[in-house]
């Protein structure tokens, strides 16, 4: 949601039209190689199936948009609210999270025909000169349909891997010959420190919890100029890392020692070599690809053994801004980077007005931000000041680690 | 399983080969109004998907019959042992029963094609002049997916029955104006005890837990000329039938409480009106029709409100063989009927040898048994002997009750 | 509860105030071991504090004889009532069963006052010779507290049990040198079937569920004249029997794989020797001794192993009281022994009016009926006719079994 | 844990022996109300009993001191490591936390025994000049001895109010008068934000993660100048704070919803008037006395519900030690303070090396800093910079809430 919409220079309606079309068809071709079956299925209380996405998306417009802005409008079934709600209170009840799996009706073709209904209206009130409010909701829709672009691709994902057949989203590329060769090593990075300026302060759309742009201090420091790789994941899971308790944060060892954690979620050890799940099917472990499906507790856990930590989002995010971290590789576009900072509120945050206030502050509480972005964000949604957040324990984002250390 | 299949007289192999395609067009019929969506969740641990039932059925004709009897049958898909075993210790691994609504692929269309594949194989099988071995499983086989046919038709009720929506399986029929009249009041009719013989002990086809026929014991008692109505069920809960602890076993009364039962399971009070999720969709209770979908722990509690008792399985058989239970209606094709009887092995049984004895034997512990037959058994499917069984908590079976008393 | 109080000579005043005294100085010295904190704590949500044993038996006097019939008599503490009503839901609310163990008030000294208290009313009750009614509760109150002298040492053993100093409840006694040796082979006794009569029908004292006594019918069959020992069960465990799913009930088997059964409960296996806690703490397991703390799933695994099977009550109880049974030895007083009926009510059974009629028949579901009694048995409590009875997943008791045959 | 042991000027060893022999005594003092029963109850896996605090505070001393320093120590049992090691791995096994409470055995009085054993090993220590790394130790020890002396409290409490006659820790006092009054109104009082510093710096002890001292930013802010008083939290509640979602946290509201809170922890509505179980046995609330008893969901929606937030751990500390806190009322002494701070490290913060660094570091993850000491606290035992945490559900600390607001 827009920081300060009214202090900001509205878009442009065309230009939004045109966002709007392009994030609507992105969805509707991400979706394209799913079943019907495929995309009702809920594998897990935390992912939603593909249809739900969908269909939420297209209730985020329906109600924040067209609802309100063209009288005219008509619901395209009344029942939609209650099942594709996610859960705006302000809003009403809503189909229970974990039973998100359960609605084999409406079938894939009419949340096809409900998302036409709702594209209707919504390019219709873009075509008519909308307020700047209008604007900003089209706007957030749009990044919030981006987010869940990204969650469609994991929840398929973590639904195909609990499937015995391992089937494949998309066609499998030709092996790599990469495999065992070893990655560069990293190098660190040194930055100052000092007070230093972060969070959203521009024109450009944010979210309203990357706000206010604020000034903070920090200690000089250092980062490893990429990402950690699968093969020195290996390295550590071979010296014992998931065995020695003195590695981890005390909730993160019992839930090892609970789950069985051995290794990344989603690696298989076949003869001797790690094997994983993507969504190319299951493929070799690329030692030089950036580890990721790791938990912030493997995360910590991974750069203690290291002699080294997890960055604060501050020192993130002032070295992706920086002219000092111009050698930085992987910034954006391999996997989120789990930080070491609890979601909180910047100093003098506060919540939109209205049900799009629920959207990021009643989430800050139990959850650790990732900066960057992966292989399965949207292009262009992510940025510098961009704060994603999952409790410590999640594994199913495309989620990774860059190192930290002092100076 | 056939209680001594070498003593019996076989099964004529043309019969069976009609039998057998009489009753794989019938599971592909019922499965037809659903869409690969429907027929791939799983709605509790208790249910399984459509697509399941489909798969697991051939899966045992192809285990049981096609591999050890046809030397060039080729497996339709070697994995589909893994994911389509139910509980087969000897034949090997299986998918977690709670896991088996995550099987998005494959499809339904790949599931019909796997039926075709395998019904080759029987019929040429059944064509070739098989040993009577042969025949026996081959009729296990077709008695076997007949369960499986009603069982989809309660575990898609109960998928519905989950979704807001409330969709239903078949068009619904004009209402019945019948909702507000009474049933004739029922009718106790007496039977003499003394020493009767159960079990099944003639030519045609058994399950192994039916046998060995039996002498038994029995006291003089009477049972109701028919099943307990809606209309009295509505009268049980409206004297506080589920508000009275002193009527309840121990276990279904912290049952009532743990889970809020307050009417029998998919009842919704709309204005002072029941309504009832049905195959139908929803639809007003029908007074006159016999209550369904109450549990073992309901049904005794009522005959305790009734100042009855529930029958034995003695009882119910005997009287549903002896000439002075030609009164009773309802005896088959409205509700599996609940008796008091433990499910447990009669005197001198023994599970049949190789993998087909862990049909029925290892589940004689926790359950008690139904008698007669439901609206969703097929025709044919039961007999006088049948023991259904369930634990006393399940309630998505069309499950109903006749009420006893000593005599 | 007598079977038929009215009908039954009833007891004589002076020899049941004999067996009162006897019984209440017998639970109060085997609380004597014990401290405040034994005594009080909860070691699982089936067991009960010592404590409480002691203040439940003592309210089952003061609210069914006392408070009914002594107009002066005065509460002890009214707040009693809910502290130590078990599960009469006739009487009133409770503490709940699993919060059993937060009662460190009363002390175990005020419990004793209790007692006292209690006592001194139902003392000068029996010396005013009181009516029939009031002699069958007070007989019933005796054979209660037996029972639960027999829970509160088998609670104690499983709380000191999970201490790791495994504390002994009584002195150990010197090794005994017999260990290595096997018991004599069991031989099988044959007994010819027919309608035999059980149940309890005379004079003497028995619970409700023990009568009506009526006719059954049973099949020739064949008793071990003795139970299984420890050696035996050394066996079946070395030879695999609990890792082959073949010989278990489906839940049994989901019973070994979800709580790692390996052996008996408090067995531990130390250098290849087994060891098992015992009331006179951790003692080598003596091979010659029957098996006790197993489970119905373990006794019924173990039977399909040995080519045996269990008893069913009935059997049990004819070859108990009749000639032929003379060569049966450890009837009683070793270990309680599982048969494979299903606790059920016995034919025209009624439970007892007012709230001693909850008494047994509301658990008649998914138990499985015990006889014999065994070493922590009060002596004079059991008979041929009782039914003892627990879940088939309990091993805390001292069960164990005998095997039977069909003959 | 000392910041920096070697850095700080060491305590002097006969000051710390008046320390060591004081907080020791100070425990036992503290115990002495309790019987057994009451000492060895565990009310829920959160809570630790009685003895458990003793014994493991003890062990502490024993393990860190006694044994690596008098080479001629001899462990009071060699089992007690196992029985009261709370959670160092470096340490070895233990007993699982929630089985705390099956800990009959030891008594209380051979508790008692072992403290004595372990006092005359280490004041013999301390009066034999030990190293500055001994003293760092045993000043530890105190101050680990002193966290243990409130959780007994808090602990006792819990365990208390699980019982229904509500027993008192202490004897009650006469009725307050005040009960109906109503507090001052609060005052906020502004400061000026800056670069500040905050973490402990000095000479005096500190645990490790109350440093190092750093600089911090912060922005201008207000704080209230006393607590929130129970009759300020009868009008959040009166006026529906429990039932409206838009105040609270997302994962608050599910707490809320799941376990039906309407009221701080030990509350009860009788008859219009609220009441609480308190130390001194049920009494009536205080409108004028600071809230206690509340979760961090709470604490955070009050502050929503009264228009203004919970104040980060900076502000606080900074306030707490700036000449313009004077006026600032309820620092210490009352109630631990929620901050909206996540539990994290400070800059450069390195936990201590060997079993001590165990103490704090690992903790840093889904844990909410409070500020101040409760009325549980034990004399001298908080500072200004210390930091207490908790997850965001717990409530049965003495925990309240100041509230802050953007200035």
């Amino acid at each position: 949601m827009p920081t300060a919409p009214s202090a900001r220079r509205p878009a442009d309606p065309l230009d939004l039209l045109q966002l709007y079309r392009r994030v609507r068809a992105d969805t509707a071709r991400l979706a394209a190689p799913l079943s019907d079956a495929d995309a009702t299925v809920q594998s897990m209380p935390d992912a939603s199936p593909a249809k739900w996405h969908l269909a939420h998306t297209t209730w985020f417009f329906e109600t924040m948009v067209a609802v309100p802005n063209s009288p005219r409008y008509r619901l395209f079934d009344d029942r939609y609210g209650f099942l594709f709600n996610s859960y705006y209170e302000t809003v009403g009840a809503r189909q229970p999270r974990p039973l998100r799996g359960m609605l084999t009706r409406p079938t894939l073709e009419e949340v096809a025909a409900y998302r036409s209904h709702v594209d209707s209206a919504v390019e219709t009130l873009l075509e008519s000169g909308p307020s700047a409010e209008v604007l900003d909701l089209v706007e957030l829709g749009c990044h919030h349909e981006q987010q869940h672009q990204e969650l469609l691709l994991t929840d398929i994902l973590h639904l195909f891997a609990q499937n015995p057949l391992r089937p494949a989203y998309r066609p499998a590329e030709p092996a790599d010959a990469t495999q065992e060769a070893a990655a560069e090593p990293a190098r660190f990075h040194t930055f100052g420190g000092g007070i230093v300026e972060i969070g959203h302060g521009g024109d450009g759309f944010a979210f309203d919890c990357e706000g206010p742009r604020h000034r903070t201090l920090i200690e000089p420091y250092a980062l490893a100029d990429r990402l950690v790789t699968n093969g020195e994941w290996i390295a550590f899971l071979q010296d014992g890392g998931y065995r020695d308790p003195l590695l981890w944060l005390s909730e993160g060892w019992a839930k090892v020692q609970a789950d069985g954690w051995r290794a990344p979620l989603y690696w298989e050890e076949r003869d001797g070599e790690y094997w994983t799940m993507t969504l190319r099917g299951m493929q070799p472990v690329d030692r030089k690809a950036p580890v990721v499906h790791v938990s912030y507790f493997e995360a910590d856990a991974f750069a203690h053994w290291a002699g080294a930590r997890l960055p604060g989002e501050a020192e993130w995010e002032h070295a992706a801004t920086s002219p000092a971290g111009r050698g930085l590789r992987q910034l954006s576009g391999d996997a989120w980077q789990w930080t070491r900072s609890a979601f909180a509120p910047y100093p003098r945050f506060a919540p939109s007005p209205g049900a799009v206030g629920e959207y990021n502050g009643k989430f800050m509480c139990g959850q650790f931000v990732l900066r960057g972005g992966s292989c399965a964000t949207p292009d262009g949604h992510s940025r510098a000041s961009y704060r994603n957040f999952f409790p410590p324990s999640a594994r199913w984002q495309f989620s990774g680690l860059r190192l930290a250390r002092d100076a």
